[in-house]
């Protein structure tokens, strides 16, 4: 339409307490638009089984990460039970550029982060729909030990209180429905008049 | 799901210029969303062809509406190129308490008003693809004579100033398209933390 110039894309950071299913929710988001552009994130995690270099992760030793670090080419990192896990800038602040949407699907820390630098971006809470319900997650995905998981899940009843930080919150209680709540927010928040006129020229009429 | 506990509805207040298409795009709405209330409005201006008491309009007489205005019995009115216009308030009030989504269709003037008394409402700004369109609209209707015409128009061109007080702008290029931009901002707003978190308990984790 060009109705109203848009400049720059959404940032939207999907985040929430681990094992709210943001992974499952944000790959079947991601091929629902695939105009969204999916912002790979960096992690000294070890790959789990079927994990690819540079589409599920960029997998670094701690020493490349931390170098990452100090030359700040990460827009948030967090270190997360003994692992890194960070976003690098470039893509993300050239597709935004380019009036592209960016997708950021990480932890609460990072979020928290990225709240400082891009206070418009689009913060959506993903949550499961119990406590008891996020624990069977954590323990179904079997690849932690009996610790992880303890460790997970009481971090996981910390990240909770963060909610009120957040623009919108989505109850994952099925993954279509959750899928279906994201693009609503996204095609809403193109609709927001305070997006459409900060700062850009409205050429209606012509 | 039962999460939140969301005692109230929200307020869906849709207006823009005469001539954007507001009562087309509403009719879709509430056929794709049959559990929306739809308010009907009172008026002076006579039922064009087709329209019903009560579906499309209560009509009013003059002395009527204004014994309506003096009892504070309406939650917003206008008068409108001659005619007043008016949400009658105890339906609306009513259905928003008992949790459900209410959607008022009206005018600019009215939409202020409504926006004082419920600020926590939903406004929406739909205006046509252009302005040579909403001409076309105008004239096309064929009801109104060429200075009601040229009226509305003038007015029209005034209104679109207003829409920096709105939540949404939603442009009516195609009223299929509009109306699910118009969904999706509805499914979006029960999404709202600022909503969901506004003096309500939480009862997550049960």
């Amino acid at each position: 339409m060009g109705i109203f110039q848009r400049n720059e894309g959404l940032l939207i950071v999907l985040s929430g307490p681990s094992g709210a299913g943001k992974g499952t929710v944000s790959a079947l988001l991601r091929e629902r638009m695939p105009e969204l552009t999916y912002s790979v994130s960096a992690t000294t995690r070890p790959p789990r089984k079927g994990e690819k270099e540079g589409v599920n992760y960029f997998f670094k030793t701690r020493a490349e990460f931390e170098r990452m670090i100090a030359e700040d080419q990460l827009l948030e990192w967090a270190e997360y039970v003994g692992n890194y896990y960070g976003t690098p800038r470039r893509l993300v602040e050239e597709r935004l550029s380019e009036g592209k949407d960016v997708l950021l699907e990480i932890e609460v820390q990072g979020a928290r982060q990225v709240k400082k630098r891009f206070p418009q971006g689009v913060f959506i809470f993903l949550i499961p729909p119990s406590l008891e319900e996020l624990r069977r997650r954590i323990e179904q995905r079997g690849t932690e030990s009996e610790e992880v998981v303890l460790s997970r899940l009481k971090r996981a009843e910390e990240e909770l209180k963060e909610m009120s930080h957040y623009d919108y919150v989505v109850v994952n209680d099925q993954v279509e429905r959750a899928c279906e709540r994201l693009c609503s927010i996204i095609a809403a928040e193109h609709c927001r008049v305070d997006r459409l006129l900060s700062g850009k020229t409205v050429t209606w009429g012509e």
